[in-house]
């Protein structure tokens, strides 16, 4: 096995079996390289594989407390790996898209079911700043903190990293198609909105199936809406 | 920023940007190191970023054939962040089972609607083994691989490839419970068996509906037989 595997299977190992936890720091490197013999170029490429997967963060602290320590950021590498897979292509979009409305049917009839007014807030805000007149990047931001908003409203942290990975992986594909909508921009914009602040006023009032309908539906009109 | 991440943006910006594809051949690490001028160790860190997230794989071929090939491994690398994190609680176990009822309900739709009969085959198959006297340790491998045939039968990879990540990051926790059944055991494994079977049933009869509410009654039943 080659020896930044050693490392990686020795950290996976323990917090598999519980005894590495969220918050605790790994040995220095050249501690670790020490104990299990490997080198201390073996040590950082190993980190590198764990910072990836969001388990570890490097570089937390400075001087003599400058070190790794175990990290829940499951969102983050979750995304990374979404992102890159979409563009690769090896996800159908139609397969991404059944995946989006089975998640945010969940997300929004959750949101319905146990939104806070903070959460229910942070839905409405994207959506003042999208009835003025945001660009077409303005608009993509906005639009995904809209879906962002309503998947941590839901909350489900898991369908929420999943629902925030799939929006993060269409944020680029999505932005293009707005590009190309020439003159049919402004009616598009118009359209999108209405239909955010539908699901919107759904969620506000609790109404879990309407919610999770006007989801599905808003998200098929907006592949209509902008396909080429 | 560090050396390491110029190489993992190049490499990234370039599957994002569509001029890397599934297949493609990244440059010898000397070129790289050379083209963006870091060290062949910063080069190499960057490797295990990128294979972390499953869309490198070094290695491949030998002598002057040997090199990093663009790669479409998006389930193993899914799998591995989830049940890292499942491990590290970062998620609550009742949202993985929410979560896993949503994937798996469409998953077991899907499979009704779609599966081949190559892939019902193999949603069968495990079936067989499980009605013998496995130990939990092969029931449990069995049973992983019941949901996952269905995942695949259904046809949309990134529901499937959640899926799967999802069931594998419950291997071991589930193992634990299996383990800890005493004497309830050969019960748990008859009523486990009989909701396989009807599940089995239900897709290969093309009832999406049927099969899609057993998936979820049976995800239910499973959590509650396997409490401590």
């Amino acid at each position: 096995m080659r020896a930044y595997k050693q490392v990686v299977e020795r950290v996976e190992g323990q917090i598999l079996a519980g005894t590495l936890k969220v918050g605790d720091r790994l040995p220095a490197e050249r501690d670790l390289a020490v104990q299990l013999q490997v080198s201390r170029a073996a040590v950082r490429e190993a980190m590198r594989t764990l910072e990836a997967q969001g388990v570890v963060r490097s570089g937390v602290g400075s001087g003599p407390d400058a070190g790794t320590v175990v990290s829940a950021l499951p969102s983050e590498a979750l995304t990374r790996v979404l992102r890159l897979h979409v563009a690769l292509a090896n996800f159908a979009m139609d397969d991404v898209v059944a995946a989006r409305v089975m998640l945010e049917r969940s997300s929004a009839g959750l949101a319905a079911a146990h939104a806070s007014a903070e959460a229910l807030a942070a839905v409405a805000e994207p959506l003042e700043a999208m009835s003025g007149e945001p660009d077409r990047h303005e608009f993509n931001d906005l639009d995904t903190a809209f879906h962002i908003a309503i998947a941590e409203a839901g909350g489900n942290r898991l369908v929420a990293d999943m629902t925030i990975a799939i929006r993060e992986a269409m944020r680029l594909p999505i932005l293009r198609e707005l590009e190309q909508l020439g003159e049919r921009w402004p009616e598009v914009r118009t359209r999108l909105c209405a239909e955010h602040r539908a699901i919107h006023d759904a969620i506000a009032a609790g109404d879990q199936v309407r919610a999770a309908e006007l989801m599905e539906a808003h998200i098929h009109s907006a592949r209509r809406l902008l396909a080429p």
